[in-house]
């Protein structure tokens, strides 16, 4: 085991939506998309259906790994400089993206969602069905975070 | 775009636990174990612990992908044939494993966190705060593992 160990990985579906890249910033409350899972995978989807929510993780294949280590969060010099990896945003060293989405409906290997945050193509490297173990109702996050989300929140 | 597309990651850490593997399963509530993220990394962890709770995304080198479909969750066949990505369980297609932690501590580039159900030496993938967007309360899940949920639920 070294840090320059290589992993490797295929995708198992992409991601359908007619949301262009540049609409997609601050509307994940409200996005619909579908993840369209290949033929082989789709008898391993028997029994998602039953959970309301699923975790999508997909690889950011435009997304480079940032050049700096800290960053202004969404590039607004008022926020405290951030860690990459402390930071929700592009630019970690794997760019796996990670949402929470609603389960909206499934159909075959096409399943629609509710805020996914990728772009139309995105390669999708798995999925889980989202259950207790990742539900916490008590955290703690920056103030200047926690604001945010606080005055975003449907 | 295809499903050959190969995608490649190198790890970014690596998990250290004094626990055995074969002793981590059904413990995963109190298991406390030490995340060692490599130096060039170290500098893209800041503002790390103003969160208190992290996702941390592993990647399991031993778990081959599975060969069947579906399974019985955790091999228990009083519990319904579930497909492999319907499952928490080993065995999906890209074995990454995911965990929402409890971030206990952070010390230079060593984070020790709480539930991280990862053995000695497991590559880590990302790490990446959890926030309100990752919280749901109100989820649905099969009824057999709700009931275990709440029958474990410390």
């Amino acid at each position: 085991m070294s840090e320059s160990m290589n992993i490797q990985m295929n995708p198992i579906g992409l991601v359908e939506t007619d949301v262009a890249d540049a609409d997609m910033s601050g509307r994940r409350r409200t996005l619909i998309s579908d993840i369209v899972i290949f033929d082989e995978h789709v008898p391993a989807l028997l029994g998602i259906s039953d959970y309301s929510h699923i975790v999508v993780l997909f690889w950011m294949h435009d997304a480079e790994p940032s050049e700096k280590s800290v960053v202004h969060p969404r590039g607004n010099v008022d926020l405290p400089l951030t860690g990459i990896l402390a930071s929700r945003g592009r630019g970690h060293p794997n760019p796996i993206g990670l949402a929470v989405c609603d389960l909206l409906n499934v159909d075959g290997g096409r399943l629609t969602v509710r805020r996914l945050d990728a772009y139309n193509g995105t390669p999708i490297l798995d999925i889980k069905p989202y259950d207790s173990y990742d539900a916490y109702a008590d955290i703690r996050m920056p103030e200047w975070l926690a604001r945010r989300s606080k005055s975003t929140t449907a």
